[in-house]
């Protein structure tokens, strides 16, 4: 065989052994021209907490030219210096979004949603990859059991339902934080947030997300364990009833921020800056430095919605602010 | 159905989706009593360079207990501090392995090869991954063109062999560095390396790899093109013939630099400490402040053997050193 007709010999074999055996590494089925398979490797990271088996799951990313008021107390060109300092594109801010799934007690356990089937749609598959992986992880969606949210904002909730409608985890009772309920379905605070393009958007997705399957969701405390070793705690400001978790198994303990910051690039080394999505800014950047000295002192595990996949690290104060040490990606699990 | 029953019912449907169409996503086919795959996801991260298509192979990693002279130049107290600081397990140092694949101008690279078959026998795969990574990259061993080896220590060469000695890319051609081959062949080396228990293990495991494959192996010298866009650089002190790289397509540049400094936590932090595998510390040293001032000046991307999984990043000056900032994980390639 010429070495020509090897190397495209062993093309072939390998694109063949991709299309069968491999299907189910990459994200897309087909082979590359010149063999390595085309996506990237699901986006799902395995751990665990004491005997709880937990995951995260990448909904993806989305990269956009910064907003003017992203940062609604800094002016634009700082945020704009942070985020060249974090080597983002020029110009751009790019936030990943990653819920989590864990096996405890025999439950099993979705911890917010991401963006949904509508949004992979609508992005080509840049984010609303949360089913998809949890399927990698060898969950099937109907399998859920208890879906918490820890907020009512859109890339937390709107993986609940299919662009049809239809419940994405139909056997899954569903637990939102009583506080957040009663703030987004009141029909006085969706009044007064008319003038707010952003607030009115928030409330309108509420009230379609919700529709018809109000009876559906349980309303739960702060302070409460919501499943074995899961246990609401009181974070608000990002929202009213904004919730993070305590997660903890015999001697092992990791705390789940939600979205105490949005991106650590910006508001874990800047904790006083604003993030527009921020309903009580004030509030929130109290909660942001409890939390954290609270996991700098503990030396904690955090799990962060938008922290980088595997969205696991560790916080450090750090001058002024805090600092992430990303985990160390454990390949033998 | 109770809710007992369909708990029961939906677990066991979700077992028999891993066992079967899931299968190729863990490491193992075995799904978990309660659900998640066993095993993590492959360690397999895709990436591009211009035209190239790249995969960083986690090989695994290694815990062990920190050796006395782990750090040559500095008291172990203080390296257990930073060892501590970087929340390794007390008393403990890990150390990652992560060969890169590439595919360029039709041909398919490899850039070192891992602790090898054997040593994932030896250590219940914790090491040893990389050819299992490489099959999950959607690449047949057998299909890979060429290894490029960055310098002759067992974990970038014994990859090389499986157990019984047949070569793990049987249809390879093998590229080493000229002074590295030189300087470990040598029987006067050899000799004088006698009293060192590391260093006569080192040449015994270079005689052991390289025995009946020596016509195989073309030899390189710095600043050669070696295939498209990968052009080796010099990068002396940690042994003799080490070799970093440039990987370059189009406009887009990433610095591949083997190991100019093992693990980031020691050594890129602390460029002036001495890493016992330094061969020649003082010209490691040097060598490293070359490198990363180059490279933190260009604001490079680095991919690092011993960085964390996916072992990509920024590396930036901090204090008296450098800092890495690891890429954020692209979900959607």
């Amino acid at each position: 065989m010429s070495e020509f007709d090897r190397r495209h010999f062993m093309k072939m074999t390998a694109v063949a052994g991709a299309a069968t055996g491999l299907a189910g590494v990459g994200t897309t089925t087909a082979a590359a021209a010149d063999g390595i398979v085309n996506g990237q490797v699901p986006g799902v990271y395995r751990y665990k907490i004491g005997d709880m088996q937990c995951a995260s799951l990448h909904d993806g990313s989305r990269s956009f030219p910064l907003p003017d008021a992203f940062v609604t107390n800094v002016p634009k060109p700082d945020v704009l210096s942070a985020a060249e300092a974090a080597y983002m594109p020029k110009g751009m801010v790019t936030v990943p979004f990653n819920p989590q799934v864990i096996v405890t007690g025999g439950k099993r356990v979705l911890i917010d949603t991401g963006n949904g089937p509508g949004a992979f749609a609508a992005t080509n598959g840049a984010v609303g990859q949360t089913s998809k992986n949890l399927v990698a992880a060898g969950l099937d969606p109907k399998s859920i059991d208890m879906v918490i949210l820890s907020h009512f904002h859109p890339d937390h909730t709107n993986g609940l339902r299919n662009p049809d409608g239809s419940l994405v985890y139909p056997n899954a009772e569903i637990l939102a934080p009583a506080k957040e309920w009663d703030f987004w379905m009141s029909e006085e605070n969706a009044a007064k947030a008319k003038s707010s393009e952003l607030m009115n958007s928030y409330f309108g997705n509420v009230k379609k997300t919700f529709a018809g399957i109000e009876s559906r969701v349980n309303r739960y405390d702060w302070g409460k364990e919501l499943a074995p070793g899961i246990t609401s705690v009181a974070a608000p400001g990002h929202t009213p009833g904004h919730t993070a978790f305590v997660l903890s198994s015999g001697s092992s303990k990791v705390l789940l921020q939600s979205d105490v910051t949005n991106i650590p690039e910006f508001f874990l080394i800047h904790p006083d800056w604003h993030v527009t999505y921020d309903n009580d800014p004030d509030q929130a950047q109290a909660t942001r430095h409890a939390f954290y000295d609270m996991a700098a002192a503990e030396k904690a595990l955090v799990i962060g919605y938008h922290f980088p996949f595997p969205s696991i690290g560790h916080v450090e104060k750090a001058g002024t602010g805090y600092r992430l040490v990303p985990v160390a990606w454990n390949g033998s699990l």
